[in-house]
C-alpha cells in the first residue's frame, strides 16, 4: 500500500519536478529530499544557488525516475484508452523500497510494467566491485562494508498486436561511499526496441530519436552506446541472435573530471526521449489487423525474450540472486504468454525470415 | 539425418540389448561398441566371461540410454494414440553427437522430448573439476587437457491435460581419463514429477515405484536421493517454491570400492522404473475434463517450469554456455506455451492453493 500523498500535495514542486504527476509518493520521504536540497543550498556559498555535488544528483535522480514513471504510465494509458496501471508500493527490509506499476490485459498493451526502486544499505567490497565493469579498489570502513545507494526506473512494454514492437528501457544510478568520505558514483541504462516484424521506418525513427537526445551532450558517445546495445542484448546460445533491433545501452558512466550534474543531464535527455521514440510507432501500428500466424510468430519471439531475460540479462540475474529482492517486480518484464516450438524456422523470403536476418546480423549504420 | 540401420539389423543384439528397438543407430558406431566388448572379453582371463571394467560400463551405458529412449518413445506413442516422435540425429563438431526425439501437438502430450547424447573430447582441468560436486585434483596430460566421455538420456514430458503431471528424467555417465591411465567415472540422474493439481495417489505411486527400484541395490540411499531432489528443484527466487512434488536426484555417484557395473545396475533399475512410475498416472488422469481456469493455472505453472530450467538448472545452464552444444536439444525441455501474470495467487482453500502449499513445504515422508 502506498503512503498518503498529503505531504506532496502541500508543496508539489521540488527542483522543478512536479510531484503531483508521480504515480505514488517518492520512496525517500519528500521532506527528507527537500531537506537535502536545502542543506546543500546553505553550504554552496552563494545564496540562492544549488550546489552541484552528489547529494543534489542523488535527489534529482530520484525525482527524475519518479517523473519518468509517471509520464510513461500516463502516456501508455492514453494510448491504450482502456487499460489502467495498478500501483504497488513496497518496502525492502534491508533499506529502501520501490513502486511497481503494472498494466495487464489492456486494449493495446498486453502487459506493461514500469518499476522504480531506491535501495540502500551496506555492501561487501567484492559485491561492490562486481557491480561495475570498470573496477578499482574501494576503501571500506572498519566493518569492511561500503554504504551504497542504488536507484533506477525500468520498464518493459509488451503490446498485444504483433506489429507493435516491445520496448524496454532502464536508467539507474549507483553511489558508493568510501571511508575517506569520497563517493564513487555512476549511471547506467538504455532504451531498446524488440519488434516481431521489421518496419525500417520505425527502426529509423527510434534510433534517430535516441541519437538526437544525445547530440547536445555527448554526440561522440552515440555510436559507442549503440554498439554496446547490439553487443549486450544477444542470445549467444541462439547463434548470437539479437533480442531486437537495438537502441542504446551503457553502464559505469562517470565521465572523467565531470560532475554528477553533467552526467545526469545526458540521462535526463535520454529519459525525455522515451515517449517521443516509442509513442509514434505504437500509434501507427496499433490499428493493423493481424493473422493467427502472425500472433503465433509473436509468441515464439516472446519465448526468445524470456530466454534472454532469464539466461543472460545481468540485472535480472543479479536481482533474482539478491536476498530481499522483490521477484514480482523483477519478473514483471516477462510477457503474459510465450511459446517454444522445436526447431521452428520461418520460410525463406517471409516477413518473419526478414526480421531474423536483421537479428542475426545487426545493421551498423543508423537506419 | 540418421545413419542407415543396416549394421544394426544384421546382429541386433549386443550385451543383451536388442538394438532394433532403438529410435536410431547408436551414436558410437555399433561395430565399434561390439569391438570394445570383444576386446574386453579377450583380456578378461577366462574366456566367455565379460570383464567388469569401465569399457564395459561405458558400452553398456550407451546401449542402456538408447534402450530407455526407445522404450519411453514407444510407450508415449502408445499412450497418445496419435502423436508420433520426430527423430533427429546430430553430430557434435568437437566429437560425438546425439539423437533428439520430439513429439509435438499429440492428443495426450502437448510436447515431449527424449534426448540421447554421447559426447567426447578433451577438457581443461578447471572445467573437469566443475563437472562434479566432489572435486579432487585430476592428473592431466602434457597438453594440460583431460580426455572425457559424457553420455546420457534426458526427457521432459508435458501433457495437454492439466490433471496429467509433467515428468522429467535424466540419467548420465561421465568418464575422465588421467595421464596415468586410471579413469575417474561417475553417474548422475533422477526422475521427478511436476503436477498442476495434487493427487496424493499419484504422488504416492510415483515415489513408491522409485523406492522399490532402489531396494535391491542401495535402499539406504533412497531417503538421501529423495531429499536431494526436493533440495535441487527449487525456485529460490520464488520463496523456495519447489518445481514439483519431487522424486529422486543424485550426482557424482561413484560408490567407494565398487565397480562401474555395480553402480550401473542401480541406474539400470531406475531407468526400468520410469514407465511403471509414470504410465499408470497418465492413464488414470488423461480422460479428466478440465476448465479454462484449470488450463490457465497449468500455463502459469509452466511459467515456473521455464523459470527453473533457465535460471537454476545446472544442466541447462552448462549446456547453453558450452560452445558447440545443440540449443534445440537442450531447450526441448521448455513447454510449448507458458504464462506469467503479475502477483498471481490462487484463492485460499482452492485446489490450486493446495498444490502450492506442498510445493512450499515438501513432505518429508513417503506419501
Amino acid at each position: 500500500v502506498c503512503a498518503s500523498r498529503r505531504e506532496h500535495a502541500e508543496h508539489p514542486v521540488l527542483l522543478g519536478y512536479d510531484t503531483s504527476t508521480f504515480m505514488a509518493p517518492t520512496v525517500t520521504q519528500i521532506a527528507e529530499l527537500r531537506q537535502a536540497v536545502e542543506e546543500q543550498n546553505n553550504s554552496s556559498g552563494e545564496s540562492g544557488k544549488l550546489g552541484t555535488g552528489e547529494d543534489r544528483t542523488r535527489v534529482e535522480m530520484e525525482l527524475l525516475i519518479m517523473k519518468v514513471q509517471g509520464d510513461v504510465c500516463h502516456e501508455l494509458e492514453r494510448l491504450d484508452g482502456e487499460g489502467q496501471f495498478l500501483v504497488d508500493c513496497w518496502k525492502r527490509e534491508e533499506g529502501g523500497g520501490g513502486i511497481t506499476c503494472v498494466m495487464q490485459n489492456g486494449k493495446v498493451f498486453e502487459k506493461a510494467g514500469v518499476n522504480v526502486s531506491v535501495v540502500h544499505g551496506k555492501l561487501p567490497p567484492a559485491a561492490a566491485a562486481q557491480m561495475r565493469s570498470r573496477g578499482h579498489t574501494l576503501k571500506a570502513g572498519p566493518d569492511g562494508l561500503l554504504p551504497f545507494v542504488a536507484m533506477g526506473v525500468s520498464s518493459v512494454i509488451h503490446p498485444l498486436n504483433p506489429h507493435v514492437p516491445t520496448m524496454h528501457f532502464n536508467y539507474r544510478y549507483f553511489e558508493i561511499q568510501q571511508i575517506d568520505g569520497t563517493k564513487d558514483w555512476w549511471f547506467g541504462g538504455g532504451s531498446d526496441l524488440t519488434p516481431c516484424y521489421l518496419y525500417p521506418d520505425d527502426a529509423s525513427h527510434f534510433h534517430k530519436t535516441l541519437q538526437s537526445a544525445m547530440k547536445p551532450h555527448s554526440p561522440h558517445l552515440y555510436p559507442h552506446f549503440k554498439k554496446w546495445c547490439d553487443d549486450y542484448f544477444v542470445n549467444t546460445h541462439r547463434g548470437n541472435e539479437r533480442r531486437g533491433i537495438g537502441g542504446i545501452f551503457f553502464d559505469d558512466y562517470c565521465p572523467e573530471g565531470e560532475s554528477g550534474q553533467t552526467a545526469l543531464s545526458l540521462v535526463r535527455s535520454l529519459t525525455n526521449a522515451i515517449i517521443p521514440a516509442y509513442s509514434p510507432i505504437v500509434e501507427r501500428r496499433m490499428g493493423i489487423t493481424y493473422s493467427d500466424l502472425e500472433w503465433e510468430w509473436q509468441q515464439l519471439r516472446r519465448g526468445r525474450y524470456v530466454e534472454f531475460n532469464l539466461v543472460h540479462d545481468r540485472g535480472t540475474k543479479f536481482g533474482l540472486m539478491t536476498p530481499g529482492s522483490r521477484t514480482e517486480s523483477i519478473l514483471m518484464s516477462l510477457p503474459l504468454t510465450a511459446r517454444w516450438e522445436y526447431k521452428h524456422e520461418p520460410p525463406a523470403g517471409s516477413r518473419e525470415a526478414e526480421l531474423l536476418e536483421v537479428l542475426r546480423q545487426p545493421r551498423e549504420l543508423i537506419w
